[in-house]
C-alpha cells in the first residue's frame, strides 16, 4: 500500500489537530477538578466518585442542551469568549430548577472544521464558569463534520449532573394560590431566541454587529446579543432549604415565561404576571419595534428580562427579596399562583 | 402591538412542531423507564436516585459522544432507523471501558429545520438500545437552528452516566508483557471514519448509497454503512468481575487499534497486533483499494474489524473466549502485550 493515497486529513476531519487543541486546554479543565475526580482526563469515560453520604436520600439530576444560534452571532463577531459560559450556566440553571448542586459537565463541540481560536475561547470559558459553581469540566468531545455544518458555523452541547436530596428538591408539592412569583433579571437573550432575533436585526433590520443598538446607543449590537447566559446558582444555594420559603424554580428558557412557569405548577393553578412589574431590556423593545413582533411571540421566543422566576410563599417573599439583594440580586414581585389551568396570564 | 409581524416559526423555529414531535417518541422513552427514575418528562432537569448501597464504593462514570458523519450517510439512504443505536451504543461501549453498567442515558438532536420522520427513527432508536441494556433514556433536547446546520443534515450527540464499584473498575493497574489481546468483531465503520469513507466511496470512486459495494456485492453500499454499532455490555457484563482475569477494554472509536489501546496501557508498555488474526470486513477492503489508503492511515482512521479489544490474564484467555462463545460473541486473541512505550505494532 501507497502512504501517497487519500488520508483521514484530507478528507476533512484531522485527528491530531484535534488532540493538540485538546492539550491547549487541559490546564483550564484540570484547574475545575476536585477530590471527587478519580483518574486524568484521556479515559474513555471520565469517573467521579458517587459517595454522598452527607444527604438522606440523594438523587442525581441531569440535563443536556445547547445554546441556540447565539454560536452563529459569536461567529460573526469574532468573539467566542461568553459561550462556553453560557452553556454551562443554562444548565446550572436547569438542574437548579429541580434544587440540585452542580456535580460535573460534559461538553461536545461541533463543527465543520475545528478552528482553534474559538474551541480555545468556548472551551476556557465553559472551565471558568464550572470553577464558578464548584463543578468539574470531566468529559468533553470535538467532532468535525465536514457537510453537516454549514463551513465556520460552530454547535456547543453541554451536558450537567448534579445532586439534590429528595427531601428538598424543587418544586415543592405545597404551590398554593397566593404565591408570590419573583422574578430575577436576565442580561439580554441568554441563550434562546437568537434565530427571530437575527433575522429581526440583521435581515429586516439591516444592522450589523457592530452598529449600536438602537435603543441603547452606548451598546453594540454584539454586546447585547453576547451577554453570558446569568447563573443564578451562587444567589440561589442558600435558599435551596425547606425553611426559606422558596416552592418552585423556573429556568426562562425557550418558550419564555408563557411556558416555563407551568412546567412547574399543578394542573389546577396559573400564574398571573403583571408586565409593568419590571422594565424589558432595550435588546427585546429593538427587536420588537424593528420587526414588528406580537407580544405574544415575545413572551414566547425571549425571556423578555427575567432569566428566573421563583415561586415562595406569600410570607417569605420579602424576606427572599432581602436575602437576594444581599447576594447582589435584584429581585422583584412580578406576579402572583392564582386557581386556574396551569397557563400564564400577562396582564 | 400587531399579531401580523414576524413569528419565531418564520425565522426557522417552530416551538409547536418540536413539541409534537417529542410527544410522539413519549411512549417509546417511559418504556426505558425503571423504579430509578424520579418524576416524569418535562422536567428542568431528569432525576434518577442515587442508592448505590449494594457498591463499596460506587463511582459515576460518564461520557459525551456524537455519530460523525454517520448522520450523512443515513440521510442519503432515507434510512435513519440505526444512528439512535449507534449513538446509545457507542456510548454503553466507552464506559463499559471502566466497568461500569449504564444507567442513564441523553441525547441531544442538531438540524436545520425538525423533520419527524428523522427525529422519530433515531429517538425511537435510542430508546430500544436503552433497554435492550437496561439504560434510562432520561432526558434530551432538540435544536433547530438554521444557517449552522446544512439544510436537511442533522448531527446527534450523546451523554451517558453508568456506575462501576472502584473496587472492580478497568483498566486494572497490572497489565503486564505477556498479556493476551482478545478482539472482538465490528459490524462495520460503527460511528467513525465516515468522511474518509464517504470520501472515497462517494467523491472518488462515484458509487451511491444504492449501488452493491465492490467487495461484497450482495451488499448495498447503505447496509455496509448504516450497520448499527455493535453493543458489547450483553456479552461482556459477566467479566466485570475481578476473577474473570479480564484486565482492560479498549473501545476502538476514532484513532482505531493505533490510538485506541495504548489509553489503557501503563507507560512502559506496548500492544503487538497481528494482522492476519483476522480477516478484515469488505467495506475496509473496498476504501482502501477505491482511494488508494495507506494501511497507516487505515488503522487509524477505521476499526478495521475489531470493535473492542480486550486484555486478559494469559492464564485467563481461552476461558475468556469460551465464555464469549457461549453469549454470542466470536472472539480470538489478536495479540499480545510487551515492553515498549505506550504504542501498537501491528506486524
Amino acid at each position: 500500500m501507497s502512504d501517497q493515497g487519500l488520508s483521514y486529513s484530507a478528507s476533512g476531519v484531522d485527528i491530531d489537530s484535534a488532540q493538540q487543541s485538546l492539550r491547549s486546554v487541559s490546564e483550564s479543565i484540570a484547574e475545575t477538578y476536585n477530590d471527587q475526580v478519580i483518574g486524568g482526563i484521556g479515559s474513555f469515560g471520565a469517573m467521579f466518585s458517587a459517595q454522598f453520604a452527607h444527604l438522606d436520600n440523594p438523587v442525581l439530576v441531569s440535563s443536556i442542551d445547547g445554546v441556540g444560534t447565539k454560536t452563529k452571532v459569536a461567529q460573526m463577531a469574532g468573539d467566542f469568549s461568553g459561550i462556553g459560559h453560557d452553556i454551562v450556566n443554562h444548565c446550572v440553571n436547569d438542574i437548579l430548577c429541580q434544587g440540585a448542586k452542580p456535580l460535573f459537565f460534559l461538553d461536545y463541540f461541533g463543527c465543520s472544521k475545528l478552528e482553534s481560536n474559538a474551541f480555545n475561547q468556548i472551551v476556557t470559558g465553559a472551565a471558568e464558569a464550572c470553577k464558578n459553581v464548584g463543578c468539574v469540566l470531566i468529559g468533553g468531545e470535538t467532532a468535525e463534520m465536514p457537510g453537516v455544518y454549514v463551513d465556520g458555523e460552530i454547535d456547543i452541547v453541554g451536558t450537567i449532573v448534579g445532586i439534590a436530596d429528595s427531601q428538598s428538591r424543587l418544586p415543592k408539592p405545597n404551590i398554593k394560590p397566593g404565591d408570590r412569583i419573583i422574578g430575577l433579571p436576565s442580561n439580554g437573550l441568554h441563550t434562546n431566541g437568537y434565530s427571530l432575533a437575527r433575522r429581526a436585526l440583521f435581515d429586516l433590520a439591516g444592522l450589523s454587529v457592530r452598529d449600536p443598538l438602537p435603543t441603547q446607543p452606548e451598546t453594540t449590537i454584539a454586546e447585547a446579543l453576547l451577554a453570558p447566559h446569568t447563573c443564578y446558582y451562587p444567589a440561589l444555594q442558600d435558599l435551596l432549604t425547606n425553611e426559606s420559603g422558596l416552592l418552585g424554580l423556573a429556568h426562562i428558557t425557550g418558550g419564555g415565561l408563557t411556558d416555563n412557569i407551568p412546567r412547574i405548577l399543578p394542573n389546577d393553578l396559573s400564574a398571573k404576571i403583571v408586565r409593568r412589574a419590571w422594565e424589558p431590556l432595550p435588546i427585546f423593545k429593538a427587536i420588537q419595534e424593528l420587526a414588528d413582533v406580537s407580544d405574544t411571540e415575545m413572551f414566547r421566543a425571549f425571556n423578555m428580562g427575567i432569566g428566573m422566576v421563583l415561586i415562595v410563599d406569600q410570607d417569605s417573599s420579602n424576606q427572599v427579596i432581602e436575602h437576594l439583594a444581599t447576594k447582589g440580586m435584584p429581585a422583584a414581585e412580578i406576579g402572583k399562583i392564582q386557581k386556574g389551568v396551569n397557563e400564564v396570564q400577562i396582564v
